[in-house]
């Protein structure tokens, strides 16, 4: 499987992109074509895609109803762009939306078309809960990851990425215990119970809560389900706001739509992003309850709010895969076959409990003892063919954000990439499968 | 010329989409169809958009070629979405980009691909001049718009969008006049050149200015040629980075490429987003100066950078309109046009000099003594089939951002109607023109 | 012991003093002379003083020695105010504190003399802390009093205090939990340490860690010295500076000189105010170790540095109280006497465990169900003779702070009345003392 | 009258006072006693005294009737420290306050005491306003000085001082120009009203404008009646509230007891410290109109709120210097005689214009071109016998602020001594009376 040399990429990204740029760095070929769980460098060379757009893809690349569908819509000079105006494909998106996603789980959101980044959706939820409440404070969970625009950024845990900001206060948030932070046993809402009923705990009454279901950049880290529910009643008592961050979690990668629908929660403002066009093209929006729904026109303003390409394929992809649960249950199976591999993995190759498992549905991962080794596993899968990444603040989760659609054959068949590379790095023979 | 009456958009954006939406509300009509500087509605009438996205088709809608390579580009299952992996249509863009903007003007720029949204731009650009330089202020001009998020919001100076953020604190900025900001004759650059001075103005040596040759929300107040050499002039003295946000004045909408070519000033970081793709596709960028180009890989990330498919069409807009100056020459051209006719309707309309004229290019507007009466005439333009807005603190500014490739004769159109619009809200017969 | 009926205070203060006035609404009387633990209304009622300037009078009011000397320096015409200039009452007091207090402790501080507020010796303290290392976050504790000035109530949790910043971000901090937040058995210094280490928890690497030994305004909550050394050697693990707060617990109040000797520890920077005149004279002080001792002439000014009257009475208190080891043990057997008469007044008094109590040497309390209660409590004291004060997030804990140098007589005396009180407010019969 | 050579201080100031230290820097010797106009050091030479604690010994060293009030007050064991319960001296000083400052002045205040720095009545104010008003910024003016707490350092605009906040944000306030800051005819009124008037200027409809009448650490820049007038015109049609920072302008040094009465304006929130106590010993307050006194008890609080000795003390000079408009009289005369010596001397020294006055009142000085000769000027006048300090951006300010009771024959013995340093260094003869 192992790909045939593949010529160096063009001098030109080294003369002219910036430094900031990072996949390119671990996957340093030119890719070009790419359909479903597979994605293809100039060279010919294919390559099975366990990273998916970091969440974006999970319907696959280039969905071909979805591409159809677009193809379609250029084709008739349909409108492209038109900021926030009234479109057919706006209308269709909308009504696909409340038809498949609100009236099944009985929500009543409105939906607000942000600039078509995550971190916007989250920049405009915390504006939302703070101009509703009155309060300025939101707490966030130590490991979370909302964004690099100063707002979301205050929120955002990780320590090289807010000393991008060059020293200026990131601020009005307060860090609160993720679920399992202090170790298995500790209920860490607790915590967050005692910070917000003690007037002197040092934490103003926040406006809201935001909150990864399970925390992708932080690690994979599944929140439970009784965790969520626990945490829900707190915020209830203490009138405090949920944001559920559903950006890498949602659109079906926990199993469910939304990665809060196992919890049986139900958050004042949800933010999506990644998948929500189902083709990869940029859109972000964020839903709010009716009566959080309180901006005045374009006071959070942008020029791409609302994507009409990505209205049309949003819809085909709500339509294809939301009408009923037959896709949400064939996730829920992936996402067991992953759980069973990767356990079978840690059985074969950790020594004194140096490995472990993370996350939940098809986000889940590998955790090594530091980011070194996680890194030079995903090496050794690219070397076989297989596009995969690590997460956490250290690096150290080797995680698995395949294409929801993929097949059993391909995700068995890149799960085996992963064991050979783990064995290439921590010894042990191939496995059996991989050697065929 | 007036359409027939319009079905009522459906009741779905009533029912789900979020209050904050804006544009719709001025043309509250279903969008369909559009080509070059028209735009149809779903019952078939037709608009002459002077409008254009806000600046974001400047080539107008659904140019040919470009939906020709889109189509091409998706049709052959080529990448949608790959995160910042190295694919053929960005390296593609990138050479365009050498090729036709770097090198004839003789920049030597980084570029780096942000999250697609303006204020992502922004947001990265403020990063790198505070941690380039260790300081943290960046002065911003008053009325100058530069985005949403709470780090670009904070140089944004519109009271009713900051009072969005919902009291947290904006700051780490110092407000400088722009020109002309106190009237002819006083020189701005001079206050500013007094407070970097004065080791006591109470202002921190600032890490950069962040200008906007033409402020495009902040009512299409232009910056003289003369004024920006100076703005230059006290940077370079104080060691101070500029940004110039080049997000709606950009892209040949000065005439120029870039809107601060006109000066002959060299920026250090330039922000592009809008018409960057020529499509209306989202996407964004930052223009680095080398030895500024300090982000550790993904230390500025998100999803959506760079969009493969606006790398497609933003390749094409480069070869097509910028190989060579004719482009160039023939918005100078419309530019003039516009002016001739904003003075005769000034002439024709001006009560004791209540009329006033703002701008450079092709973004030119008509000052009107306050908002209620610019919005007047604007729905009378919308009446009579032109789709035109406002800007200003006030939003007493009629502003023309109508496609930089309009014929000479849609110009004319679109600028009878707007006369006629004028005489029907501040009395005076119809032109000849437009009464035919 | 109850007082006769006294006169009603001058209209002059309702009419003309802020609504900020607090203490006086407790004790609604005018007081006039002061000796020692005693002083006197205008109407020659005596009240035992078991509040003693909360903290400021540690040697009692007026000592006949401090007033001695004071009076011969008023009477010599010595300088009052000098700025920061040398003068012979600075000498001594420096030359008596380095012989006293430094040596015998082996400890090596610069002695910065910051405007007279313990605020202020705070604010300078964090300056110091934060430009030294560079970074910005000062870690403090929950339930910790710091002061009202922006920089200081950033580090103070209580609620209804930050509230009266008036809506402006207080931040820079990070909170952390006190020994004990969470409960016995909860070794609270490990959050810090995960806090710390972990790259991803939230926190950016902080300056400092700010901690009251011994809480004062957050309820008496006393740190034990094992976990004050732990602390310290999480701090030194990851390049954390130490500031000791030790303006109410300081001076001897916990028995100890510094309220951080009995752990062993040696804090970077350490504030002291409330007694170091010894008469109650605005004075306020930062120690600085010599490495840290890093401001520019005047970096840090103001109009106050240096009381020369306070210089006068804070030498004598320490040449009179400090020189040697005799002073400390009378507070640390008094000290005992109090935890003896508290322990048998919950025993007395409590039900089903709704009483408690917190503190260390002369600086302790008992802890009531709420702040009605305790209130009622000093209350009825008051009306007994008795001067004593709440403490605490909601005011629940009635405390002890009196005179160190109060005779045992007195503290029973006083206890007495104490405990008379809450059997006035809870039921039961009056101590046989007190109905003496 | 040079003085003799005195002994170097005693080395413990080396070893143990803080690098913060300053004014002992250009005064470096000991110092003893002092009264009225002359400070001695411990040598017996003696100094005329043009610096008088920086404006807080407005009546002189040891004035002989508060010196003798205040050993009465001590003598008779009356409370020293009381924190903010009521005493009798605290009603005398009210009462006094009343009588001879408000009432006379048709002025209604509350008196709000402060903890006793002048920071802290700026922090006190400041917090008030916001609180009041719902708003956030506060306008501070170009080279204003309010203190060093990071609420008032905020609004203090040296850099220097500013950099030693360690990097962390100070904001919440917008510079405006003061009077003649962009030179004569320039009325700056106008562009705080334009800040305030446009909805985009990027400034935020502010809750107050912090404003020294005559600027004293700024470099003695005097605002005139006229452009008090306007200003306070601007604050009220904008419904802005006025914050006069009384501090060092105050307590007669202007001439008038406030520095605000000769432009008849009437603030809504005043501070004072320096000569508040007339004593030299710590105090400060703020004063507060009816309607913005809401603070909750203690929501400010402080151990030193209230001085009961400087309460003393300050009844005293309340009843002796402005029982009657004598003493203003006598002031305002001096202050003329100030004004044509420095005229003399700028006439006979500068050249091509390169020295200029500033100040009012008693707060005068003499502009050099640079710090570097205002310092040689005032290390030649400590040669001669008179303490006399610099203040400005660049310390280029030579200011008189002698105590306001000096007698005129010192006074131009002082001036004399300028004169002859001035001569020292500029060249040309000395003086005739001088030379005396």
């Amino acid at each position: 499987m192992t790909n045939e040399m593949t010529a160096k990429p063009d001098d030109i990204f080294e003369r002219r992109e910036s430094s900031v740029r990072s996949y390119c760095r671990s996957f340093p070929v030119t890719f070009a074509k790419a359909e479903g769980s597979w994605i293809h460098d100039r060279e010919g060379n294919k390559y099975l895609d366990f990273l998916a757009g970091c969440g974006s893809l999970n319907y696959g690349h280039n969905d071909p109803d979805m591409k159809a569908a677009l193809i379609d819509y250029i084709g008739g000079s349909n409108i492209a762009h038109g900021l926030d105006m009234y479109t057919g494909a706006k209308e269709a998106f909308l009504k696909a939306f409340e038809q498949y996603i609100l009236k099944p789980r009985d929500l009543d959101y409105r939906v607000m078309f942000t600039g078509p980044t995550g971190a916007n959706a989250v920049e405009a939820a915390m504006k939302l809960a703070r101009l509703s409440t009155g309060r300025k404070t939101i707490v966030n969970f130590s490991n979370s990851f909302h964004g690099m625009t100063l707002g979301a950024l205050a929120v955002t845990c990780n320590r090289g990425k807010r000393a991008g900001a060059g020293g200026v206060t990131l601020g009005n948030n307060a860090i609160a215990p993720f679920d399992g932070y202090y170790g298995e046993g500790v209920d860490t809402t607790e915590f967050l119970d005692r910070m917000l009923s003690d007037p002197s705990s040092g934490v103003d009454m926040p406006a809201a809560v935001i909150v990864e279901c399970i925390q992708g950049e932080g690690g994979l880290r599944a929140a439970s389900a009784e965790w969520l529910r626990k945490l829900e009643k707190v915020c209830r008592k203490h009138g405090v706001l949920i944001i559920a961050d559903d950006i890498q979690a949602g659109c079906g990668r926990s199993g469910d739509y939304f990665a809060f629908e196992e919890a049986g929660i139900e958050p004042d403002l949800v933010t999506q992003a990644k998948s929500i066009s189902g083709f990869g093209l940029p859109m972000a929006l964020t839903l709010v309850k009716a009566e959080l729904d309180i901006f005045k026109p374009a006071q959070h303003n942008g020029t791409f709010r609302g994507n009409n390409h990505a209205f049309v394929t949003g819809a085909v992809a709500l339509e294809k895969f939301w009408k009923d649960d037959s896709f949400s249950k064939s996730v829920k199976a992936k996402g067991k076959i992953l759980r069973q591999r990767f356990e079978g993995m840690v059985e074969r190759f950790a020594r004194d409990g140096d490995l472990s498992l993370r996350g939940r549905g098809m986000m889940q991962g590998i955790v090594f003892p530091d980011g070194e080794e996680a890194d030079k596993v995903t090496a050794e899968a690219f070397e076989r063919g297989l596009i995969i990444e690590t997460s956490g603040g250290n690096d150290e989760v080797v995680k698995v954000l395949c294409a929801l659609t993929i097949s059993e054959e391909d995700l068995n068949r890149g799960l085996d990439i992963l064991e050979d590379s783990i064995a290439a790095v921590r010894g042990g023979k191939a496995s059996a499968k991989a050697a065929e």
